[in-house]
């Protein structure tokens, strides 16, 4: 079975585009662009999902100051069916494209698909995309907005977001000829790809309890094969566990015995949302979620050095609408990303 | 841009499950497993499709003789809505689990990600597996066949299929010290991802239309950088562009001044029913497609020697439902691999 893989590339540069809820949530100046209808100037959620896209990886390169033709490969996906909200959005770039489905993990499935590519010399650039819409996520998994439905406690709430992130070679940018550009502080060092668990969680209406079983045996494997423990990072964050999530992977660590301290653990989807104020319920998910997170709020916080190591799991529900008529369970994965800054 | 990446993986074995048009079909007796109501015993064509990938992942491992433990990292990917064909089917297997998004050319995407992270030494082992079914797609994506819609001469026929390989260090099965499993005669050597391009194609009855330009794109590209020519391989073959978009693509390499010779060219798509017998217009198409047509069919002719040099080029339309009724034209994209028998 795959152990820990070393990545070994660097994030040159990374973006966000958000919607309303999102700027004027907790983090909500950290976002690079934010569009105040959430329509992008488009006329269907779905094509506004595809816009954010498009916008967000062109500030991307402006970030990076890169030209489409510079990047090898894009890594992207979301939520929609067939991913129609990367393969049209970023169709306007003439990248090679490969199509991920990881549900909420898909940023993480892109960092360490791209960084094993680069860190192992396959290829040199690789921008990884993804992203999520509230409005149509409703329509496709639950129920169209305007229809009111009421939402329970253990409901979260699908970020309106996209995220970019750009990587290169960890080792060429440290060249201190070509230090022009700000040198890349962030340096993903090791992953560990997740496998797919399903704990008989049929609730549509409980991300968080689905995925948290996934959370908890990528870090246990993790911990286990690394040797290291919580206490080793400054942070240990999940992407779209929420409130309800995040507590059902504390108890199930430390059933395992690995205490996992408040002070180092935290969600990105408890981080976007002020829980009480924007009725965001058991907190945010989605695509978008944990990689507007990563790429303007934690991201910045390892290039500065605040972040020394941080272990980044990106956590997703793998079932669809007619697996949940069907009457099937749950599954769910979660890939980790270690994380590092550079001196 | 990226350019043709170095793979170095061999196929270390390769199997495939059908249903009963595919069975009864010209190339019907080469597959592994067929279920001759389509059912496999599943109450759901959902389900039958997550069921038909297990069993033939199953037959897969059966026939590397490896264990489940034995296989670092599982690619997969379907057309179902959120890939439950592949989340699904594979949850019985504790292998780390990355889900692809390529449609029908996820069986390339899968092959290239794959060969790309064993060739570089980011891992050792990886299973690629994929699948479609036909009344699970037409419910999906056109009507239900309860219906009993009318198929336009350009509509191609979803293949009921699952392909899987195992995929292993090419230099390490060199040893010849190891020798004692059949000793893996087929290498993918080289491989160029696609670029998404979107030629204004709207008609979802026209899959050979909207894909034929990504296939032209990716084959150009690749013979512009290789300076290889069609003449340099024994078989050139696409993944489901079927007799429509085959027409096309050989129009369109033409009109860029590159002849492909109908004696060097195939489709899986065309391969895989009998054209005026099996109703199945202008031919297989779907994620199992090519992927069936690849493992059952054509790698026992590499592993021969029969053909010595083959490029697979994998075709898939990235459009859903929803794009098609938002008035979106179809973007399309082709991933190559290139696949050599090793004496």
């Amino acid at each position: 079975m795959q152990g820990i893989t070393r990545l070994g590339a660097a994030v040159m540069a990374a973006a966000s585009a958000v919607g309303k809820k999102e700027r004027e949530g907790p983090i909500g100046e950290a976002f690079d662009i934010a569009d105040k209808e959430d329509r992008f100037e488009q006329e269907t959620w779905e094509k506004a999902e595809s816009e954010m896209q498009r916008r967000c990886f062109c500030r991307l390169l402006e970030k990076a100051g890169k030209e489409a033709r510079e990047v090898d490969m894009l890594l992207a996906g979301d939520l929609l069916n067939q991913c129609i909200g990367s393969s049209y959005g970023l169709l306007s770039y003439d990248i090679p494209y490969m199509g991920l489905y990881g549900a909420c993990s898909t940023a993480a499935e892109g960092l360490f698909l791209g960084a094993a590519l680069i860190g192992h010399g396959a290829t040199q650039t690789v921008g990884v995309v993804t992203s999520s819409h509230y409005c149509a996520a409703e329509r496709q998994y639950r129920l169209p907005v305007e229809y009111g439905g009421q939402r329970p406690p253990t409901a979260q709430w699908t970020v309106t977001g996209a995220g970019a992130f750009l990587l290169g070679n960890a080792e060429m940018s440290t060249d201190t000829k070509t230090d022009t550009p700000p040198k890349p502080r962030a340096v993903l060092t090791r992953g560990l790809p997740g496998i797919v668990t399903e704990m008989g969680v049929r609730d549509a209406n409980n991300m968080g309890a689905a995925m948290a079983p996934a959370a908890a045996s990528t870090l246990l494997r993790f911990f286990r094969e690394s040797g290291e423990s919580p206490a080793a990072y400054d942070l240990i964050v999940t992407g779209d566990l929420g409130y309800e999530g995040g507590a059902i992977l504390s108890d199930l660590l430390a059933s395992e015995g690995v205490h996992l301290p408040s002070a180092i653990y935290n969600d990105c989807g408890m981080m976007i949302y002020t829980r009480e104020k924007d009725d965001a319920h058991a907190g945010g998910s989605g695509c978008g979620c944990s990689a507007v997170v990563l790429a303007s709020y934690l991201l910045p916080r390892v290039v500065s050095g605040k972040i020394k190591r941080m272990l980044f799991v990106g956590t997703g529900a793998m079932m669809s609408p007619d697996s949940v008529k069907q009457g099937q369970a749950i599954p769910a994965v979660a890939h980790l990303v270690e994380i590092c800054h550079r001196a």
